[in-house]
């Protein structure tokens, strides 16, 4: 067979190629990592000032050097060179070259090692920051749309079978719920990612009389990574959990997607979108291919497998930094923008959302209410027993024509969805997060 | 061939097949249940008899009733007779015969969906309690074993190669901080556990006026699951949330293990432990297996897929209950037991761990200590590029003999452990589950 | 919070509680490996006396020792006796018990280590067949189901929308086909089962003159694992192929599944089951649940997660024996029986099935044959884009009402669906696997 | 917080972000499939010739047009332009450009589904081949190594305790044995991929009397997938086998990575690589990261991940088509190239190995030899038993000195590699491919 050209791998020789084979696609990925790069320096220095490591004129250099390069980073204005190997090292470089041999001192007392891992954890307190948003704008939209549609019935199935009224005010607002809970697991990342390893070294601490606590508290951590073996041994495992999290929204997106891919079938047509949001063809008039809800439903149940995948790559290692942790960004970090798209796209689609009123008046939905008749009849002082086999009887009479109405009043039901409840349970648990405390802190930092 | 003896599967003829096939392992493993679909029955009834459902001699009669197969379930007096599907027919057919036909109504207002969902959920909060106990008493003897051999410095790898100084106190402290991590997951899946599924009936609520508070502050709930569609969907969900919070303790014990067998072997010989606890043989003197510490790593690595596996059924189910649900119970109920016993073992070997003194006197662990030499002449006023050629040279010429100390003082470093930082960081945790809030609760219901 | 009694966990004291742990499931398991073991013994010790390891007075007491306790188990009178911790110590005490000291010779020139892979291999060997036959079943009854259907039309989706014409025959045989694929991995599997391990001792090999060779024809394999290291090294690696070959028969089998609960659901009504094999309730006549497929799809999901836990707890384990290997046995044998459990429930299933007839005529799938329209009229000798245009137009119109006919005569579409072809390739298939082969050996070596 | 610049998705208005999400990375993931797409077409329209659906001149112009793309192709010289959606539509487009109306005739009787499935299979097999090529570079390179060092004993480890003499002609020899079970799984792959789906339509087949066998001839496939619904339903399948396959190889370059990095700790020093290709530090001489074995792991863990995640993608979705297919390639084809590089990067680095010689005459190597002096006791006339407690004796008093000789004779021992046997295995295997059979009809394609 002839050989094809290559794709993902262009080295033409061999020194190169371990070159090209062990930074990987570091040096891409590493750009959302400039801005925290950057802040972690500026807190790493003024600590080192203040146990007098540096001098203050030291300080003041730098500090002017690296908001220099934030605003640089801000205004898009910041690359990784060629040669150079990664964030890291672009940021002391340009240092350096800007101020001189003094731009080398950031790293005083410092380990690449516990750089990174600090770098990560803001970066994580970020994203699940954003991804908090994008969140919070779909949970507000599904209680909005619940509460518009929640006098709207459709059946509700159990083994896929025909079971009992449900409403889409009850359908809606499930995947609002679903979203709270997925909530509670982003916060433990969040308390997870919000603990501070910088001052953790290689792995193995400093003899340097390090104030791991004032760096804490400058980048806005809840706490430290304490024992410095940890802080190391939590690379991996903050991802790992992080992904959990993002696996359990990712999961609440893709059972919606499923639903909306199955409620859009033709032997349902509970629901329907605008013609320039599904795929069609002029001879098959009836296709509207939900390709966006597919495609939601696919990335977000790729991103389901991702801690397995991380799980993959850490497992069975002893403790101590390995290699191996380098490639867990290459799998996690393009996840978080897939995540962020999906929730943006499911947005985007459900403001188009048409419900289809009157669906339980059709003939073949009458069953779903002989639980309802029977309880009825219990409610009006039949018992149980005489009432069940009262509505067995009309049902084989083929006599059974039921009210099409239900009248559920308690907590959570079709009559009674306690939406304020449960946005209120949202807002209680956002407040758990903490987020301005961080905003406040890397703002103030970022302004020294 | 010849055919072998079915071992798992015995049917002689279809009928019994199909029975056989659907049932499962629900019978033996719906045991655990006993106790948790008493007490939600008993919530239940007395909730129906407060909105006029059950008169308060009807209760009064089915609470004893009740009662008196709570204390056969605890004094383990209790099976599910062959014939008898599960434990909830077990139990509703145990009161009816006791006490007739009254012995029915605990089922009404409620379908066997909700009663599922809130015994399966009272289980996993006292689970959670039971493995949150288990890692407490681990967590306590890691925490004590670091400060017992705090002085005890070992070397420190990073890519498996010889490092830099680290201890043994920091070797236990990290793993403690491990778990101390891994109670932020647990307690996302608490916070998960804890809201009440009771009165979603068959995910689609009921037309009877239940009041779900109420049961909700019984059974001690923190909450409801209010959104009756959502209450059936968390099915599948709580138990993938919880069965990585459980992974993520098993990775915890799983990394300490991988260590424990690599510091076992001969060529680090670090730490040892008693000759009835490793296997071996007499002409293989130099042989002390480490079965044990490979069993826990190898369940605890069966464990940590899980969540991989529940989310193999779940995957892609539109919402509503599926039969499939069912299966997770035959996963998830004996790997409970699996993490708990490996919890227990791992306790146990902990407590006959011997640990080598001295271990970096050796010649061959001298250039652990570079760094520290070129940092104590930094500290001592000569600069840092200066220190390093200084050290680097001095090596070159093997003339490098450190002093074999180290001196670290920061938060989390060897000579700083913050051992009760740690300690207290987890006994906050620990308040935050709020057990002895459940405890009390489901006492005084078990009391009524 | 009261402590439950523990169920998968009974040791009263720490001792047994290790002995407890480390045994594991390992008496019961065994139990399947035991007509292996004695089998593997037989040649082995046929093997020793070849190469003057034994004189041939004591093969013959062994070999009558040996054949004994075949008989035994096969008459279902062979268990592992309390204390004995595995099946090769009971068949070696059974042994020595009976006939004295030379019991113990069948351990000459042996480990643990590769008795149990060849007892491993031996039954997957036997297991494989015993699938096989059972796939075999069911792609007949497939095949057949196929033939017999294969005039009655249904629709095909896409995006799970309504597509085109599509037929039960061409729904039969899909899966029929499916199951030649699976076969293909299946006889990988095969084939890495059916090479010879024993002789590799600890996996050192051994200073024994061993005749490898011979062992490997009086076992019917194929080849051996010739590198003793590899030899041990296919632990783990065989049951994770085993493992994928079974999850790909799973898939074929969940997808089914998936599919007959969609056509179950009343908006298609495609098929349907007597009553007794779907569960329902007198007053919702509608609900037929379809339990038996929810759990194959259930328990074939889980299946198909198999090789992932098997490699979470190999990843990363060196060469070399571990005991982690032993956790293997526990996932995987019970799960060889609930494959074959979920063929024969399928095919049991099946054999039940209806199929509606006559699904097409109705209104609402006269756009499945727009496209059949189109291409009637090109064949006729209109230009397509002509031909496409007239079908639109037809369509926009109302007016398009196309024959009710697929004429499609290709290979492998709805008029010719080349069910001998495909028949004829899975003979093929099974005629690489060889079977008849390994059992002459196994019989003549029984016979011995 | 500052909302940080979007990395993953720039698109600025909604419906540019519709299209951006449905087109995700297709355009450059296509880029490989083009080759395979001409060809696809050729073999296509040369039957819809022979059918009557072309005039021969059609056919002539249309080939010609197609061999002037194929040879664009393979100078680099095509790619997708902007606007264009896949490379499936960049073909038709070129055709239509330059040759008008007639371009668009190579799509009669065919879907975009199956065009996609046979572009799949016609490039998963060129890339089974590649992978080949490059696998049987390393197993080469390990026999040669295997013969090279046989002579050199190393230790060999169970339980990762020292155990038995191995040699690092066992070491080596075990991986390349490992590959060749690699290889049969990935002779399933290829015969899954080796079967022709094109003809199947959109899953459902055409009215035109295509002849498929012709097709399947022309493209050198072995036979056809029959059925159509089944040759749609081999999407996900084919490349979740084709992921195992991958997968084993990669657990083969895992473990013998995990090895390296074990045997390169300097408690082991069993191996070394120049200073170039590890990674250190001036004032850390003994520190020789082995970055590149820990890449090659870390990758390799990633790929044995993959088919998880396909199946996490493709798991319960109902037959016919779904849009969640297209993600799939956004996996596996970056891993298809991830693979080849580690293989080469593996052989790289293996070019360049030393291993230590004489490493078991170290004194605390000497009880590895204690079974080969029992047995060695055995074979010189005495009982088992009593040349058992004589050599424990000899060890109690510590006068144990055995001759540091292992005389291992039988097949794949110390002293009898069968590296022949294995490399003729290897042979075998390889011929069952039929690479030539293919590489003849692509050839004979092309040049029509």
């Amino acid at each position: 067979m002839k050989k094809m050209n290559k794709i993902w791998q262009k080295a033409t020789d061999n020194d190169s190629l371990v070159d090209q084979f062990t930074v990987g696609q570091d040096r891409e990925l590493d750009l959302v990592l400039a801005r925290f790069d950057v802040l972690g320096s500026m807190a790493h220095i003024t600590m080192l000032e203040s146990v007098g490591l540096l001098t203050s004129s030291e300080l003041e250099a730098l500090l002017d050097g690296l908001k220099t390069i934030l605003s640089e980073i801000e205004d898009n204005n910041f690359t990784i060179d060629d040669g150079v190997e990664d964030v890291h090292s672009q940021v002391e470089g340009l240092l350096t070259a800007r101020l001189g041999n003094v731009g080398k001192k950031i790293h005083s007392g410092r380990s690449r090692n516990d750089q990174v891992l600090v770098d990560l954890k803001l970066y994580f307190r970020h994203e699940i920051y954003e991804i908090f948003s994008d969140v919070e704008l779909l949970f507000n939209q599904l209680i909005s749309l619940a509460d518009q549609h929640k006098a709207k019935l459709m059946p509700g199935y159990t083994h896929l079978q025909l079971a009992m009224p449900s409403s889409f005010g009850l359908w809606f607002g499930a995947y609002a719920e679903s979203l709270l809970d997925d909530m509670e697991m982003m916060l433990a990342a969040w308390r997870v990612c919000n603990k501070n390893p910088l001052g953790s070294a290689a792995g193995y601490g400093s003899s340097f009389p390090l104030n791991r606590k004032m760096t804490t508290e400058l980048l806005g951590f809840e706490d430290l990574n304490y024992n410095v073996v940890y802080a190391q041994m939590g690379r991996g495992k903050t991802e790992r959990i992080l992904a959990q999290a993002m696996g359990s929204i990712a999961q609440t997106l893709a059972k919606m997607s499923m639903d909306v891919t199955l409620f859009l079938n033709q032997h349902f047509s509970f629901i329907s979108f605008p013609d320039h949001l599904t795929t069609g063809s002029s001879i098959m008039p009836h296709k509207k291919n939900p390709d966006v809800f597919e495609l939601i439903r696919a990335r977000c149940n790729q991103l389901s497998g991702l801690s397995n995948n991380i799980q993959m790559v850490t497992q069975n290692l002893p403790s101590g930094y390995h290699r191996d942790l380098q490639q867990i960004k290459e799998m996690l970090f393009p996840a978080i923008g897939e995540l962020k798209s999906c929730l943006k796209m499911m947005h985007y689609m459900l403001e188009n959302i048409t419900v289809k009123e009157g669906l339980l008046t059709e003939d073949k939905f009458k069953y779903l209410f002989s639980v309802e008749e029977v309880n009825r009849l219990v409610l009006s002082g039949i018992p149980f027993r005489e009432a069940y086999v009262q509505v067995g009887l009309a049902i084989e009479k083929g006599e059974f024509n039921p009210e099409r109405q239900v009248k559920h009043s308690h907590e959570g039901s079709i009559g009674n969805l306690c939406l304020p409840e449960i946005e209120n349970a949202f807002q209680q648990l956002k407040s758990d997060f903490g987020f301005e405390k961080v905003e406040e802190a890397l703002k103030t930092l970022a302004e020294k």
